[in-house]
Parts: structure tokens; C-alpha cells; sequence
């Protein structure tokens, strides 16, 4: 699988040295994805960790959800399972089955109990699993499992499915005096045909914290980041976001620290987000959408979603047209009130629409700025409050279309 | 402007006995599209008439729509102007009074108060009406006026604007005894940029209605029709449906032919609705999504409204694909229940997903039917409740993108 990685590291994140402490990796190829990359992953921890999970909202949700969902949030997880390549999901009662034998087959390798085992899958959705090559997998991983950044990035390849690059952001920084290592994993949230390429991520750490802490920083952090970017908007049946704390680097962590702790999840988790916009499927550039001036944050992110959406704002994007038109009216169709007198909108530092009028600006300079960019700011008034959002979203070009329209079951 | 007819007409339709009594038509060429295509419509009746008025939801409303909006429902109507190429939206104080001084000129034409005039706009927004051009385009119209076919298809035609064929459905019922004609006329809603191609219809009968009669009938006929389709899902500032009644035909109708015509109503909206899904921008397919099993007929809308805005979906269907992944996870993140478990579909008759298991059929074959229809029918069964709703959509094309992109600002 050849890949250029995206990492956002530090200097000290290059080696082993990036990694927390208490967790192994493993990234093998065991045959359920035609094209023998890589599609089983494996996450052990040397000793019980405290386990938090954030999960699809979708009413259909794959045998895997239902398995880990159960287990979380806890303080005795010992491992995470994920195969890529077949989702799981609309497999009926011999899924459910499937899905807790993989976490039975990890438990009795680690000697543990399989309620402490995490799994996840994505792929193909509505065929069985072909247990004898996961099986054959599991071991394969388990016999490989190692701390290193190597192994780290392995297991990070085999969650992925369409994805052109892995997702993958590590941080070091200081918590009460003491080094605490973050590293996260994800995948691409584009779907496809019939496989649903899910949203996944884990996030390790070795701070130490409670699981009723890690549910909650989860939580807050996911806000923050996963659930304010949109590439089609096709909510998954699979989508999980993981965070394991294994304490080995910290003792009890005061409130300042666990303050700073939430600031930098949500910062890397905000990362990871936008690593799976960037590489939505036939993306060219990602949307940065910030409203500001609603009467509520809750309605600046409807508004924010509502234009995010739009097909005819992505592919303005796409043509690098600061059409102005179709955000502001986008906004004017949101279910959340703006202030058309007062809807004001800049795109890429430069302002074009003021207080409900249009005004003059160079169009072709404002597009040159807009196509060079890959990520391009969208700032949207909608009037005085002190509402506001962000939200990322990936464009929408003719690449996305023949790729999901060429597909034939 | 070439356009070939897409109307469901009757055999007395034919001739000029298919209009209803009471209206004059013309449609004219004014300049204000460069194409030099027809560009201002106007209706007139003989005497004043009912009228009632649906218009657009967004927060963000052009002049015509505020002028016309504060004029119905009304029983004295004596005229309808519409000019495309320009939508005069987000034209501030000077867009006021420019659809002031249409409705005030084509009154000073007839006779009549301006708050008897009716006025719409479609095309460009934030630029200025040429009110020079609409003005000499409003005489010639006026001086062309007349009850003919062709006359009717001229002001058809000169409301359109990305419209690839004309839309208008006639009808000829019998109610109570008494011959009533309806005549309707739409244009599309795919939108352009920075233009946007609203939805815009004007029908016109000879059945005596009083003017809450008409806003009530035109209020139910618009829910079972142009609230139940979408092309891209972006709504824009000027969407605006009239419903003219002149009462000619008939004396005061008889609650069973109240009904009888309301039905009549909804069938004429919905073809005229659907004509505008096929003429979606780039559109090669429309589909037909019935959902049925919900709770609640609102739920049902939502669930098919869902489905109908999923991209997955939207390309699947261009492709051919009877991906019943696609259709069962876009119900299942839809703002309102399903049961997953009972959670059923069948694309051209053919069951394809039983009780939430994908079930075995012959994909070839069912696509190779997807790809012959125009319509593909598409029946969710989310339950076993008694809500049920329809939906109609276009399918989304690498054209649309390609429309939608390559215009620069």
C-alpha cells in the first residue's frame, strides 16, 4: 500500500519514543480485501485501560457497533480488533456472532475475558465475513504486535479502505510536569459502492483517566471535530471513534491539566477530521466554513451544515466561483433564523457581500486565490448574536460522481 | 427557442377550447437574457379574479416575491408579469420599486390598481433590472395579448431560463355538469449560477373559487406536488406558484366538486412537478420514492426526502445500481424512525432487501431495467405503521457538476 504519509508529528514524534505508553500495534493482510492490502488490525494494551467510544447515530447499525457500544465506556479494555474489507453490518444474527468470535479469539490469545475486547469493522456491507481468514488474521497480528511506530502505521493502514493516504496525528506535550503521549488513527468517511467506507478512529494515550472522564473528553472532542465535517453527508452504519488511556504516564491529573488535555484531543482529533475531508473521495479542495452572528452556536452549525451541504456551493467551490449567491442563500434555507440585512460573507479574507448587497470585488483574483488554496475560508455574518460555528467539508466534483455512479452491483 | 412539447393534454386541449376562459396570454422577448430568447410573460383577464399564492421559504426573498406575497390571496386580480433573465433578488431598495413599476405599468395598461398585478422574477441576483428593456417589453406584450394556444405556450416559454423544454399540463374535467378547463405552466428548478433557476408555475382555471377556497386548494395541491420533489435541494429566493381561478365556467361548486377538483389540482401540480425533476440540470433519471410503515405520514416525508437528497443514492441511480446499501443506511440516519428489522425495498418491483437482510436477485437484469426507465420507482417499507409519503428527485450527473463548476464569477 503505498501511501504518503499525512501525520502532523513533532520532532520527537519520528520515533518509537512518539508513541504512549502500554500499547502494541499490529497491521497484517489476511485476505478479505481483494487487492491483498493490508486489512486486519490489532491494538493491545500490556494492561487493563480505560476505554471511552462515540458511535454512529444511524438506526442501522453493524454487528460491530452493537458489540463494542455494549463495552464502553470501561476501565478493563485490553484490545481493539479491526478488520477492513467487509463491514459487518446487515449480516443478521450470524454477524452479531462473527463479530463477538473475533473478540473471543483476541481474548483467549491475551488471556482475558472477551468483554474486554473492542472491535470494529468497514468494507462491504451485507456479506458475511469469511471467519477462516480473520481467524488465520487475528493470530497472524497477534504474532506481530510491537510498540513501534512501524507497527503503529500498519495498523493504521489496515483500518483503511478508499482512503488515497492514511490518517494519522501523534502529540507530545506536558501535563503537570509529566510527558504524555497522544497518537490517533482514522479512516476516510467517502463511501462507496456497496461498501460504506466508514468513519473510524482510535485514540491512544497514556494519561491517566477515569472512564467516565474519557466518555466525556470523547464526547466533547468528536463535537468538535468528526461531527463537523461532511463529505456526502451519508451518515455509516459502522462509524466508531475509540479513545484508550492507559495511565502509564501520569498520575491523577488536576483539573488544568485535564482542561489542556480536552484542548489538545479536540485539536487532534480536529486533524484527523480533516485528513478525511481532504481525502473525501474526488475532493479538490475542503470547504472551512465559520458562521458567526447567529443567535445560538446550535443554529450558526445548522446554518454552517445547511451550506456544507449544498451541491451547488460544493461544485462552486470546485470551479473556484466566489458565488456568493449560493452560500447566502444557501444560509437563507437553513431551519435555524439569519438576518438577511445583516448576512455578510468573505471568502478567502475578502469580503463580497455586506449587509444583504453584493459588492464589487475582482472576481478573477478572488478565483485564482480560491483554486490555489486547498482549503478555502468561507466566513458567513448572519447577524449580531453571538452564535458561532465551524464546520469542513469536502467539495463535490465530476471524479466523485463517475466514482460512485460506476459501480455496478 | 426550440423547445419540444412535454405537456399531458387531452384531445380537446389541442386547440384553443383547452384554456380556460377569462385569461390572455403573451410572451415576448424584451432583451434581458443575451440569447435574445423570450423574456417577459403576461397574463391578463377579462375581468378581476381569485387568486392565491405559495411562495418560497428561504429567509432570503427577491422583490417580486414581497410584492406579490402581500397581494394574496386576493378576488381581484387582473394580471401576472414575469420576466427571466433577471431575477431581481438582493437588489435592496431599488428592487422594490422596480417590481413596483411593473405591477404599476401593466395597471396603467389594463385599468387597474397596481395592487391588482401580480409580478415574478427568475434569472441573475444582485444585479439591477434593465427597466428600460422591461418596460418596452411589457408594451409589446400588452400589445400581443390574446386567449390563443399559441399565445399560452409564447408566455410558457418566456419564463424559462436553463429550462431544456417547456412545462404545462391542460386539463378538461366536468364539474357538476359544467365543462372547467385548467391550464398550468412551470419552469424549472435546477439552479445556475450566480443565477438562480427558480421554480416558478402559474396556473389558471375557469372554476369559481372564492379567494380562501383557492389558498387552500393551491396550499394542499403544492404539498402533494412541488414540496415533494428536488433537484439539488437548494431553495432558492424566488419560487413562486399562483393559482388564478375566474370563475367563467361554473357557478359556485358543490363540496363533492371542490374535492373532484382539488384532486385534479394535485394530479396537474405533481405532472408539472415531475416534468421540472426530469428537467433537472443534467438529470437522466427521476426517481420515484414511496416510503411506506412509518408512524406517521410526516415521518415518512422526512425518511423519502432523506433518501431522495443522498448523493450515494443520487449516483447510484445514474449508474444503475440496485444498491439497496445506499437507500436502507440513508433511512436509517433520516430524522425519524425506522424499523430496521422489518426494513424492506424494492426498485422496479423487484424486492431487493427483506426484514432488514439483503436478499438474493439478479442484478444485471434489474439494472439493465433501472437503466431503460426514465422513472425508477423506488418502495421502502421502514416499518408497519400507516405513514406513508411519495418524493420525486433527479439523479445527479457528472453534467451536473460540470454545469455547475465550470461557470466562473
Amino acid at each position: 500500500m503505498s501511501q504518503s504519509p499525512t501525520a502532523t508529528t513533532t520532532a520527537s514524534d519520528q520515533s518509537t519514543d512518539g508513541l504512549p505508553k502500554g500499547f502494541r500495534f499490529a497491521g497484517i493482510a489476511c485476505g478479505l480485501k481483494v487487492s491483498g492490502k493490508k486489512d486486519l488490525s490489532l491494538i493491545v494494551t500490556d494492561h487493563p485501560v480505560v476505554a471511552a467510544g462515540v458511535y454512529t447515530q444511524n438506526q442501522i447499525v453493524a454487528a460491530p457497533v452493537i458489540n463494542s457500544r455494549s463495552k464502553t465506556p470501561s476501565s478493563t479494555v485490553r484490545a481493539v480488533v479491526t478488520n477492513s474489507g467487509n463491514a459487518n453490518a446487515c449480516t443478521g444474527q450470524q454477524g452479531i456472532e462473527n463479530a463477538q468470535g473475533m473478540c473471543q479469539q483476541v481474548a483467549d490469545l491475551i488471556g482475558c475475558e472477551s468483554e474486554q475486547v473492542l472491535v470494529m469493522s468497514t468494507g462491504v456491507i451485507g456479506v458475511k465475513l469469511a471467519m477462516d481468514r480473520v481467524k488465520n488474521g487475528i493470530e497472524t497480528a497477534y504474532s506481530h504486535l510491537a510498540p513501534s511506530i512501524e507497527n503503529f502505521l500498519d495498523a493504521s493502514d489496515a483500518i483503511c479502505t478508499t482512503d488515497q493516504s492514511r490518517k494519522i496525528v501523534t502529540r507530545t506535550i506536558s501535563l503537570d510536569g509529566q510527558t504524555v503521549k497522544i497518537a490517533g488513527m482514522a479512516k476516510g468517511a467517502g463511501m462507496i459502492a456497496p461498501n460504506m467506507a466508514t468513519m473510524l478512529a482510535v485514540i491512544t494515550t497514556d494519561a491517566s483517566l477515569d472512564h467516565h472522564q474519557a466518555q466525556t473528553m470523547l464526547g466533547i472532542a468528536c463535537n468538535e471535530s468528526f461531527n463537523r465535517i461532511s463529505v456526502d453527508g451519508h451518515t455509516s452504519t459502522n462509524d466508531t471513534v475509540l479513545l484508550l488511556a492507559s495511565g502509564e504516564a501520569t498520575s491523577e491529573l488536576t483539573s488544568d491539566s485535564q482542561a489542556h488535555l480536552q484542548q489538545e484531543l479536540n485539536q487532534l482529533l480536529n486533524q484527523l477530521a480533516k485528513q478525511i475531508v481532504l481525502d473525501g473521495e474526488g475532493a479538490k479542495h475542503i470547504m472551512a466554513i465559520e458562521v458567526q452572528g447567529a443567535n445560538h452556536d446550535d443554529d450558526a452549525f445548522v446554518i454552517a451544515k445547511t451550506v456544507a451541504a449544498s451541491p451547488l456551493v460544493k461544485t462552486a467551490i470546485t470551479g473556484g466561483d466566489p458565488n456568493w449567491g449560493r452560500i447566502v442563500s444557501a444560509a437563507g434555507y437553513a431551519d435555524a433564523p439569519i438576518v438577511p440585512a445583516e448576512t455578510c460573507l468573505e471568502i478567502c479574507g475578502e469580503t463580497i457581500y455586506r449587509d444583504g448587497t453584493p459588492i464589487p470585488f475582482d472576481a478573477a483574483r478572488l478565483s485564482e486565490a480560491m483554486k490555489a488554496n486547498r482549503e478555502v475560508p468561507i466566513l458567513l455574518t448572519v447577524g449580531r448574536g453571538d452564535g458561532k460555528a465551524k464546520y469542513w467539508s469536502s467539495d463535490l466534483t465530476t471524479a466523485y460522481v463517475e466514482f460512485n455512479s460506476e459501480y455496478t452491483t
